[in-house]
């Protein structure tokens, strides 16, 4: 009748005057479709990704790092740990939300990564470091499907020394 | 027959060969879902907003301040005022480009707050005076509903001195 | 029987038990609205667009340029460029990639600008050579669709000497 999940409904039987209609739940709404980059590319985000009509879409806030050790003085390195810890502990912190909200990382749609001058790498952001553990929970066997994304770095975040900020947008 | 307002309908009667539906219209489609921050914290944002399917989702350009005095020197502090004044005249821009969408703060989802750093603020981001203004129209009695955010500091907005640009999606 | 697309459908004949129903296919869903900026400004972005019930929507991952002379020194000005020549050739890129998703430019329906201050134009944004590229393909005869936008100055993206990123949403 249509290809559309928002509105699939089927006619089981019209006979007689008495007619069932069995509506398509949310769950069985068509499929979100992950587009890999062009050219081969093995670098694991998603070139674009189609959620269609009939998926929840959910808007995530901004998430960054608990401290790495809170006794440390506040805004420097010792307190928040350098890129690849604040990633280690911003997705940590990410996926026990998802948790409560029975999403996980599978659902992410979209990713904006921001990330501030490391001073442990030279003042630059270290996007070799983000990688090395978005790579733990994006694009592995367990977990293959990859977010649309753009990484870009910012002057700061909310907090002094806060050297990264992960927001995502998700479907169901 | 489905919990998914995109596809909600009701028989409500099916006599004779004689069918009547009664479609949901927008206005009741299933409602947005609002999660609050984790740990009880009462910072004013959501920590995810869930727009469920059925709903209009409306995307907003970035707003920006108007200058706060057009005579003054282009550019200058004087010209365009501090994160305080850049965010009250920005949110009331908003709220103009809202009431003629026939939306208002409620229907906000999703928000981007972009600040640059303020010269009277020691050239940090003034993430305390915006906040103090964030704060007026959102998580107040009158408007309760508070959205998905991240706020950033970047190097510089589109013209010298601008210090504040709020992007906000909503959701109807 | 309703406004929403997400859910339209229309009852041709229900006559004797025979019901025949006809469902909005997803090319004909309500259509995206876009709103013009206040104050009759012909700056050619949308104040706002509204994607209504029934759309799918598609994320898209920030496109950056090709090296303009891949031989030069990496990071270099001569090895991507200055900010039109970043601009054409990001535009171009995203218009590939558009291309193989069976989508084109009228299909975006919000759009982030990231640039980066550009050692041609003093270490600040080239805001006005970005524009003059963008207007190529927004607001022109053949493609006149404008898309929400956010215009941002970061820090630096993914490679040093890169200028430009581009993310877009679109819908259809």
């Amino acid at each position: 009748m249509t290809k559309r999940a928002g509105s699939a409904f089927v006619i089981r039987a019209a006979v007689g005057g008495a007619l069932v209609l069995a509506a398509s739940s949310a769950a069985s709404a068509a499929d979100v479709v992950r587009h890999p980059l062009l050219g081969g590319s093995t670098f694991p985000i998603a070139r674009a990704v189609e959620v269609p009509a009939g998926k929840t879409i959910i808007f995530h806030s901004g998430t960054t790092p608990a401290p790495l050790d809170p006794k440390a003085e506040l805004g420097t390195p010792a307190y928040w740990g350098d890129t690849k810890t604040q990633a280690l502990s911003a997705f940590t912190r990410l996926k026990e939300s998802l948790d409560t909200l029975k999403l996980d990382f599978g659902n992410v749609v979209a990713m904006t990564v921001y990330l501030v001058g490391d001073p442990a790498n030279g003042g630059k952001m270290d996007f070799t470091g983000f990688m090395s553990v978005y790579s733990q929970f994006f694009g592995t066997k367990e977990q293959p499907n990859l977010p649309a994304r753009s990484t870009v770095q910012v002057a700061a975040l909310a907090a002094p020394g806060m050297l990264v900020e992960i927001e995502v947008q998700l479907a169901k």
